[in-house]
């Protein structure tokens, strides 16, 4: 026999009933961005290496996955390139398309491509699948699938509010108890500005984030041997134990950055958020948060990431404002704000909080026996009328053994059996057995319908 | 300004309008697959190129998109291939994954991979895109959409019934009248085995399929040319002329595969189906057609396609039973029939025929007028209660002028508009506009939520 198949490692195969969970998250993410307008694209799963390239940093352009141009990919490659193996530059005459790393610069590439198409401010989503050539290990795959939602051509900070809100509402249908943690780009600018160490605010925020763990002295013994002054330290140290409720979080911080026109700036906006959002009444507590930093170079206001509450587990959603989009493709001056729904740790989180609905794994509701030709006939003219009455329904190919088509039914979790034998042949009824309950009676077909609609 | 940004030829972009009715195709067609009880899965876009070459023939394997190895791809590369420029030879030097071609290659590999997790016969469907390194030409793309159906791990012809009704449902739904055309491969060894010509059939079936275009005496013109005896041509006579009824053309057929014990058993085969179908009263026309011949080395049972009466066009479905999905990954005697949806022609006809249904294209059912902050704070309550009762609803986040505004709702197809101004502020109303009739009323939350539920 033949080697075992596999797949590429860091990709996966997904089972019915994995698919039925996922279907279950990505229709209700769905649902809730059609309740607040958003509206679905869809782009190409290669695209230019020329729009890929550069956009990810330079670690990011190799974990591109490059494809091999068609037919003689040779033919545009140098002599002495080749001869020297340089496999580095030799990608670009190879290679002129990537898969997609991300759905942003699909997306940017979109806006700009189609721009006199488009209706501002332009809401979009797109659930699609992308790759990277990362190193596979636990929770991190080559292929996963993104679900975004962005707002692109208004720089209202009541589009933040309406992706709390829909961050809120999502995870208020998962089940999945959350806290929405708020911050802004310009808050921490501020606190650069006033401590006068502009290039150590990802070491600041990090350290924030240990204090629960290590200890404030800890910290600042950090702090030091990053190179931040005593008195640098010394103006930090009521941002390091912020603490209480937004409001007092909020003197504290105006305090601290009474002089950085830029930090008031953040906490004008933060607060706006905040207010429109507490009229809300959301399910979830929405909460500020230093020392939330992430993507810092490519937010430039609000930054918002989701934490679940009864599980541990990185960041479940995220997001924030940036000013320039589409910049690099020679379209200035779009601002946008978007999140980001972490499928695959959601996923995780269901499972380990068993919070699937009972009838996310929707499986055939009744499957009929087959006894031969003559009854599997009678049974597919019952079968009609149940999926007219848009009941699933199967009947097992074979004449097989009993048992075995029993089995067949136990390991897809059908609830019903459905038999038609000669008794029922002749009265034009159908026995009908309760898998769960072991009960079975003879049903007409309109009672059939009634017992299983239900 | 940059270079205004592309994809690459023969990929696209998705616009909203485009993917609500894509949405509607395959959710259509994902809900009449989970009523026959096919289960869904999901299978990586890059697959080993072991598992892919070979499979689809020479010419197959170049269409392949192959994907460079990550990192030093040229490591393994010999100096005397690349100094000669053998781009064929180094393929699988620098590339070991290629993006799949179709869903049934991957599919055979998912059946043997977790051979031991699936009970048979297993009912799996399948939709994902599929690349292809085709010649970009009207309708045909690199990157398109499979939507297939398949049962595995069963020789019932019960399987092929219940195709062909699912068929049914799904173009009933859509509202695309079709005819479904029936064809067995035994037919059509048979035909092979009476004329004593096995190498002729593919020239016989494109003949048969040429009478109604050039007439009779033509086809026997081109038969005669591809090599045909003047003997074959003479008992291939009643064959080129079948017409009638179903039951018309299987009197001729049995006379004319008397000698054939395969071509019996073909017929013996398709009446089976054809009876059980006939009895279920479907809407569709289904007809035998011995024409039929695709994927002729594939199929080795049931043949079937799907051609639209109201529209010109290709075939918008088909399938067949095959005999061996597996034997190539080592695992033999799997029988497994199936169908595949072509959804980019069914796109097209649904545009041609105008079917979609009103409600396709769903977006925002109401958009809030803003006037300003404190009363944008009041529609976000009401479109709170707006969004509870599950309507669809957004702010226009600036405060622009009216004009602005309405021409955003009016480009975005939003049915209704709602405003909130100071006298609706004090009396916690809402006037709603209708923008088809242009009727403008005051209402509670309440009835705004009757008026918009409908």
């Amino acid at each position: 026999m033949a080697q075992k198949p596999s797949i590429p490692k860091g990709t996966r195969d997904f089972s019915p009933l994995e698919m039925a969970k996922r279907n279950y998250i990505f229709d209700t993410i769905k649902s809730v961005f059609l309740l607040y307008g958003f509206q679905q694209i869809e782009t190409p799963a290669m695209e230019n290496l020329s729009t890929l390239m550069g956009k990810y940093g330079e670690e990011g352009d190799k974990l591109l996955f490059k494809i091999l141009n068609s037919g003689d990919y040779l033919k545009s490659a140098p002599d002495d390139l080749l001869a020297s193996k340089d496999y580095i530059h030799l990608i670009t005459k190879v290679s002129e398309k990537g898969l997609r790393y991300d759905l942003t610069v699909p997306f940017a590439r979109y806006v700009v491509q189609h721009r006199n198409d488009l209706q501002m401010p332009f809401k979009r989503y797109q659930i699609q699948p992308v790759w990277r050539a990362d190193r596979p290990q636990r929770g991190r795959y080559r292929e996963f699938y993104q679900c975004d939602a962005d707002v692109v051509g208004s720089d209202s900070l009541l589009n933040e509010v309406e992706l709390v809100s829909m961050i809120d509402e999502v995870f208020k249908r998962f089940g999945i108890n959350i806290v929405i943690k708020l911050n802004n780009r310009k808050i921490l600018s501020g606190i650069a500005e006033v401590i006068g160490a502009p290039d150590k605010i990802v070491d600041i925020t990090v350290a924030i984030d240990k204090i629960d763990k290590i200890g404030l002295d800890n910290v600042n013994v950090e702090l030091a041997e990053k190179g931040l002054t005593q008195e640098a330290i010394d103006t930090l140290r009521p941002l390091l134990t912020l603490s209480g409720t937004n409001e007092e979080k909020f003197a504290t911080l105006e305090s601290l950055l009474a002089s950085s026109k830029d930090g008031l700036k953040g906490i004008e906006e933060i607060k706006f958020v905040l207010d429109n959002v507490t009229a809300l009444n959301l399910k979830s507590n929405v909460e500020l948060d230093v020392s939330l930093a992430r993507g810092l170079n490519y937010y430039t206001g609000t930054i918002l990431e989701v934490k679940a509450l009864d599980v541990e587990m990185g960041s479940i959603s995220g997001g924030g404002r940036y000013d320039n989009l589409t910049g690099v493709f020679g379209m200035d001056g779009l601002s946008g704000v978007g999140i980001s729904f972490g499928a695959d740790r959601i996923f995780d989180v269901l499972n380990s909080l068993d919070l699937y609905p009972a009838d996310t794994i929707a499986t055939t509701k009744v499957i009929f026996i087959n006894f031969g030709d003559k009854e599997a006939q009678a049974c597919l003219q019952h079968m009609a009328q149940l999926r007219a009455a848009g009941i699933s329904c199967e009947l097992y190919p074979e004449s097989s053994k009993m048992k075995k088509q029993m089995n067949y039914a136990n390991a897809k979790g059908i609830p019903f059996v459905a038999m038609v034998g000669d008794n029922e042949l002749t009265s034009g009824t159908v026995s009908i057995k309760n898998m769960s309950t072991g009960e079975q009676q003879s049903y007409t077909i309109e009672e059939a319908i009634n017992l299983l609609e239900n």
